[in-house]
């Protein structure tokens, strides 16, 4: 196969790369449970729910800008792998691989886009815009979804608690007060019909 | 869960129906060919390949426009099924069962939802504007990609020929021309390796 510049090279080479992404393998199972989800399928789904759901943002987004950043977010996957939210020992390791992944994946770009992905996952993993923040909600909102409609299942297996899943969720909040409720209405159904414990 | 209002319900509804998208099996395997892909994850890819690839289209095109109708385009396989796009006989009936999946499935958002939708995927299959005529150049040269780099392999199984690809793929010209010489490149080297048969 001919390429004709060496930048056409690096952007064909980048996306023959994120190709592994749907080989990541992570906690949420389909909504029929018939497997768990890898993070190319996660990512286009939540992406797709930034869309219809962006009138519910704290702060009017720009909305592409949310888009481009979910479908993102987990590249960096490739390299170090799906990290459990709830897995405490994985997350004391978990920043460290991923900038190291980062380094790499996004540097098979030419210079100017291996800036801008580089700098829109800096800004997804900071939340440091109202951008980040909705689309970090996002990215906590579906897993309560995919829980709530699994029967609770990657929840049940793991031994999950309500205190952990409030931790981990409240960040919603900062992105949108009502995709907050929301979450707290499935969190709080889990509770009652016995399937996370209380404390 | 309770939902505050019909709008966000169906909104979530839709959320959790475009699901089975993941479970839609293209004949395109993954680069590293250990299984075909589903169409979820094939939408994520194709939908982030328009950004990174965008520079060559034809026109400068509304970015985010061909972002949308990318992750959008197959979502009738949630009940059309993916038809391969060589398979003449399913090919007779295919507008028909599509038209019909997308009656039920964007008419599970709210109505101006609804109906941005559906007008995108119309826009898309067909073709009348820059940006579509782009997503659909990108649309085609994806599994020419994916076929190079897994040895022919789905060209292989169904004795694809070269007049045939080229039928498929001559419209990745009106998207962008510089596209169109990288697809007639992987299809030369198709035929020059003795994977695609000249005729």
């Amino acid at each position: 196969m001919k390429i004709e510049t060496q930048r056409m090279e690096q952007q064909i080479q980048f996306v023959l790369e994120i190709d592994q992404l749907k080989q990541i393998c992570r906690q949420s199972y389909l909504i029929d449970g018939n497997r768990r989800e890898n993070t190319a399928e996660h990512s286009w789904h939540v992406a797709l729910m930034s869309i219809i759901l962006a009138e519910y943002a704290a702060a009017p987004p720009d909305r592409f800008r949310v888009v481009k950043m979910l479908m993102i977010h987990d590249l960096i996957e490739i390299d170090a792998g799906d990290t459990y939210c709830y897995d405490e020992m994985a997350n004391q390791t978990k920043a460290e691989r991923e900038q190291t992944a980062a380094d790499r994946i996004f540097s098979i770009l030419p210079p100017d886009q291996a800036i801008e992905f580089r700098e829109l996952w800096e800004e997804f993993e900071t939340g440091t815009t109202s951008e980040a923040r909705f689309a970090r909600a996002l990215d906590r909102l579906m897993p309560l979804l995919h829980n709530f409609h699994t029967g609770w299942r990657s929840w049940q297996e793991h031994g999950i608690t309500r205190p952990q899943v409030i931790r981990r969720c409240e960040k919603i909040q900062e992105g949108s007060e009502r995709l907050w409720q929301l979450a707290l209405s499935v969190i709080d159904t889990a509770v009652r019909r016995g399937y996370l414990a209380a404390g």
